[in-house]
Parts: C-alpha cells; structure tokens; sequence
C-alpha cells in the first residue's frame, strides 16, 4: 500500500474515527484504525463490537491495499509532522511494517494485517430520520445530561428516539429528573421509535459540525443505527427493550406558576454551590411568594440568600431541590424568561414553554427550613 | 469592619495573596487571607512560615477592623458576584461572622480573630536588585526548568543570583544539567549572592505582569528575600548554604561545534518524543556530520529517522540525550540559530551565545548505536 495525503485533511479524518476508539482494551486490533485503499479511494474505519466510524478521506493512491495502524501513535505522528505544502507519504511492505514520511522525518512503526480488522456491518435501513446537523447537535446537548450514563440501569443511560409524522422526541431521563425536546420535521410519514446509547449521542454530537445547512441522515434497523454525513458513517448499537412510559409523568396540572428571568436565575443557583460539596448533597430551597423568589443554601461553609423579581400565579410555595439539577435544565433552555410549575413541595416541577417544544422534569428533594 | 470594594479590583488581589495559600494544610489559619482594614486602606495577607504575600486594594473603610477569612472560599464567593457598576460590602461582627453581599445576594461565612494571624516578618533590607518584571519573568522562565524542585537535595531545588557589580547571573541545575542567564543591570555595584527557592521564582513569575516598564525590587536580608512592586510584596526564605561551584563546570573547549536553526531542531526532537513513555528513558541519537544532523529514536512503538541541515566545525560525532532537556533548552532560546559545543559522547554539551548571555549544560547518555 503506497498513500498521499494532505496533513489536515488527514488530521480531521483521524480525529473522527478516534472516537470510536475504546479507552481501554485487551484487543490490540480494537485500539487500531483501518486505513483502507483496497478499492476506490481511502477509507479510515475504526470499530469496536458496539460503536464504529469510517469516514473517506481525500487522498493519494499510489498502490491499493490496507493496513491497521495503533489509533493513538499514527494521530500523534501525523499531528506534529510538518505539513503544509509537503503531503503525508504512508507505505506499507508485505510485513504490515510502516513508513510514514513527510519532508525531513521518517517514522517506522509496526501495523497488522488489515485482514483481522472488522468491518462495519451492513444495516436494513428500516426507518429515516433527516435532521440538519446543527438541530441534531442542539438537541443531544438540550437533553443528554438528564440521561444516567454510568447507571447500572442500561435503559437510563439511552437517549429514547420516538418518531410521529412531522414531531421527533428526544427523551432522556434518571431517577430523578426528565428532558423531553420535540423537533420538527422538514419531511417524513413513518412511526417509529429506538433506544440509542447515550455515549453514541455525546460522540455523534462532537463529531458533527455546527452547521444548519448540512443535514445528517439517521437510519434505524431493529438493533441499529446508522448516522451519514458527508463522507462519514458512525453505525451503533441501540438499546433493546421498552423505553419507560414518560406521558403519564408529564401532568400539566399545577397550583404554582413562576416565570423567572433565566439566566438571573441560572447564575444566583450556580453561586450557592461554592458552598456544597458534591459528596453532601445540600439542597437548594426556593421560596416562592408573590413577586419575590428567596434562595436559600445553608452548608457546613456558610449560607447564601438570593432574592429575584418574579412573577408568581397561584399558591405560595416552599420546596427544594438539587441544584445541579435546576442549573442543568435551565442550561438546557434558550429563552430569556422562564416558566416554572409546581403543584407542591413533594411533587415534581416542571419547565416547559407553551409551544411543548421541551418540557423538564425535577423531582424536589425533602429539606429542613 | 465595613468595606466595600470593585469586584474586579478584589478579585485581582485575592488571585495575588492566594498564591501564598499552601495547597494542603492541617493549620486553619494557613488556608486563611487576612482583611487588614485596621490601618490606612485595605491590605490583603496570606502567609505561611516559609513564604507571604500582601498586597493593597482599593477599597472604601467604614470601620476599621480585620478579619480572617477562608481564603478559597472568599476568593470562590467573589468571583462568582454580579459585580460591575455594584460595589461588593464585607462586613464583620464581634464573632467574626463575615456577611458579603452585592446585588441580590448575601453569603453568611464564618471567620477568624484578625489576631491569630501572623504578618510578613520586617527584614533588614541589606542588599537590592532592581529589574523590569519582565526581565524578572524571562529570567526565571529560562532558567527554573533546570532544578529539581521535588528532589531531596534542597539545593537543586532552588536558584542561585549572584550580583557582580552590573551583572546579574542566575543558576539552575539539577543533576543532568546546568542553566545560567546572565543580566545587565541598569544601575548597581553591589556584591552579594542568594539561594531563592524556585517555588518562590515560580509563583513570582505568576504574580508579576509582562511589562517592560513596570519594576520590581528585590530586598536581601541575611535569611529572607523582599519582592515589591506595586503595592504587593512577597516575602520567601532563602536556602541557606553554599551552591555549588559552576565556574569549574563550565568549559569552553570544544571538539566539535554545530550551528542549526532552533526551531527546525526542537520540532524533531519534540516529533520524536511520541515513541517515548516517560517511564523508559529512550534517548535521541545525535549523528553530527559534515553540513547534516541525523537523528534516531527506536523505541518498542517504532523509530524516527530525521535529517536537518547544519554548519559544523570539527570533530563528526555520535551522541546521545535524554529528549526533554535538549527540549527545554531550545525553548528557553530565542535566536533563530543556536550553537552547540561538545567534546566527545561522555562529555556535556554547551548551548551558549557569543556575548556569554546564556549558557546550558547538558550531560549526554549512554546508548546503543
């Protein structure tokens, strides 16, 4: 195998497929990436059992082959080579051995047969999903954090995809708290939905550019999903089961209504928890009264009390929460004022607009006032 | 006491005492700074025995007092306040319970007995040094690198200045290696030398600005160095003892003389890093020939073979280093070329410049051609 390439066309290729590279792994082959140049053009593939990237990239082909190389060695070298005007020679001898050349500088490291490599299964693409990728990335950031990643629960740590019509919804949840984002669709007819891992949204969104022309096209088999986007496919496992029952979670009834400025909100939760260490589980208490919101945080540290303008409807209210919660909901949501309902101190809240493009579910936590 | 305060103003201050902070300790009052608002103006103080900072703050006195506070907490509450056109109030009562407050929220924090707290010792001001903080700033981040500051022989751990009339030369080293700037002074004919740990020269090069008009001066007493500058003053030990003598070290015979451009050579060898864990102590291999440097790194990952034009006088030769120190050298010189002198494989190499401004050592190692 005898390649070319341009240094940062090389680097952003390299850099995609990285991220299905596992951190840890016993399996040599797992922590390689295939470079591919046995039929048309390169492809660089990387590939665990669960998560895998391939993605074309421009380059040179002097003489077809493959070869797997170590995913951390070849992206360091390939970085801090020089560049510029100068491409990237990569070749390969009968023993997998490399060399890899640019301008002054001669690297030789071992590869292995690209023949051991895995390639990405070819899905039945059962069900289309067409975002831009910019509306995808919003809502993974907008809903992802409420999901439990590192539960032992496998379902908490999925984001739950349900497809009616025109409306996608994106739900992800804990114990504790719900996201739910509705997304509009520019086209579609089908009824579906799927369970998708948590780590492939936080990946897929890091790979995406925030670009709301350029769309990403989503494909779902029984046990798959394939997202596509210029040149690049990342193919994951989805979660199988039944995804909880959210509707009977989401009551619209409320005996309290609080709209708040958002982010006057948002940085008066974030400054009492300098006084909490994570490991204490301080809450934060919302005093709700007539055109006044009191804050209040009490720790072994000191005490902080906060006092915002507000609007108020219905009844007086004293509840508490986790604040991390309240701050991540609040993140979450874009608009200037925000509207908060709650029926009482032992029953969720919740955050939505009127439009239901998103609503957010935090339980209170009990506290001593 | 009663003060109050621009939030930026505060925040710098407290960024600057805070340095003196030790990062783990089991004495209370050594996490503390110290509001001293008992005489004119605010002073700001933290200090353990070792090394103490105080600085000035602008800042309005209702009543005078002091008090001493937590310092991460403090500085943790005043950088997340609104601030701005709001004045930031600190107020204190007679059990040292400490109410800061700005905007719309109020932070209750216990402190301590104003009392209890040690101030930077007077010290009799027997020597001075008067530099731009700049040139303080240049001079320890081109020579620092070299001392051992975790190692057991206190000495490496700290940087020797020695003041000869106009010039100033300071020294660091460890066991593998010997850094030496030397500085012209604008004005003095004074004698004297002085150990300073490098713990203080790291912080100081922190605290101080990048300005070339702004000065600092250093005060020698028999034990201690007086940094000051701006109303902040820094007070550390010094290390007593004798350093060692680096006259006899620093020969300027040589067998074999090899001029290259600097950043051609630092990027190699930094290119060649990416085969070398820390733990396994692989060397560059230099192979200075006539017009060209080739260098070789083999390591379990794979090799580096790299070649860079250079002007050489004498002697071919082949030799060996550990990458970082030549490394860091590089890095502490600006010129476009550097010029390296060697003798033969076992002997140090010299990096200096004509006008004797800088020298640095570095022993080689052995290897396996």
């Amino acid at each position: 195998m005898k390649l070319a390439f341009n240094k940062e066309k090389l680097t952003t290729a390299l850099g995609i497929v990285s991220r299905a590279i596992p951190t840890r792994t016993t399996n040599p082959i797992l922590s390689c990436i295939l470079f591919d140049a046995s039929e048309d053009g390169v492809t660089l593939i990387a590939n665990d059992s669960e998560f895998g990237i391939s993605t074309k990239v421009e380059g040179i082909v002097s003489e077809k082959g493959k070869v797997a190389l170590d995913a951390r060695l070849v992206s360091d070298i390939i970085r801090k080579l020089e560049g510029g005007e100068e491409l990237v020679n990569i070749e390969t001898d009968q023993t997998f051995t490399t060399r890899i050349s640019c301008s002054d500088v001669l690297f030789t490291i071992p590869g292995r047969d690209g023949e051991e490599f895995a390639y990405l299964p070819q899905i039945e693409k059962e069900h289309r999903l067409c975002l831009t990728q910019f509306t995808l990335k919003e809502v993974i950031r907008k809903t992802i954090f409420a999901a439990a990643l590192n539960d032992s629960n496998k379902m908490m740590g999925g984001e739950f995809v349900n497809i009616k019509g025109r409306v996608a919804t994106f739900v992800a949840l804990d114990g504790h708290r719900v996201a739910v984002r509705n997304v509009t669709l520019r086209e579609g007819d089908e009824t579906f939905h799927a369970i998708i891992p948590g780590k492939t949204m936080n990946e897929i969104s890091k790979i995406m550019e925030d670009d709301n022309e350029k769309e990403v096209e989503l494909f779902f088999s029984k046990n798959h999903v394939l997202f596509s986007f210029e040149g690049t496919m990342v193919l994951s496992r989805l979660i199988e089961g039944e995804y909880f029952k959210i509707e009977h979670m989401l009551s619209k009834d409320y005996a309290t209504k609080l709209e708040i400025n958002r982010v006057k909100l948002l940085s008066n939760i974030d400054r009492s928890t300098i006084l909490i260490k994570e490991s204490d589980h301080k809450p934060i208490i919302l005093d709700i009264g007539d055109q006044k919101l009191a804050l209040k945080v009490k720790s072994s540290y000191g005490s902080m009390d906060g006092e915002l303008p507000c609007e108020k409807t219905g009844k007086d209210l004293l509840i508490a929460f986790n604040p991390k919660f309240l701050m991540d909901a609040l993140r979450a949501i874009d608009d200037e004022t925000v509207t908060l309902y709650f029926t009482n101190a032992k029953s969720p809240c919740f955050l939505r607009d009127e439009h239901d493009s998103f609503v957010y579910l935090i339980l209170p936590v009990n506290f001593v006032a």
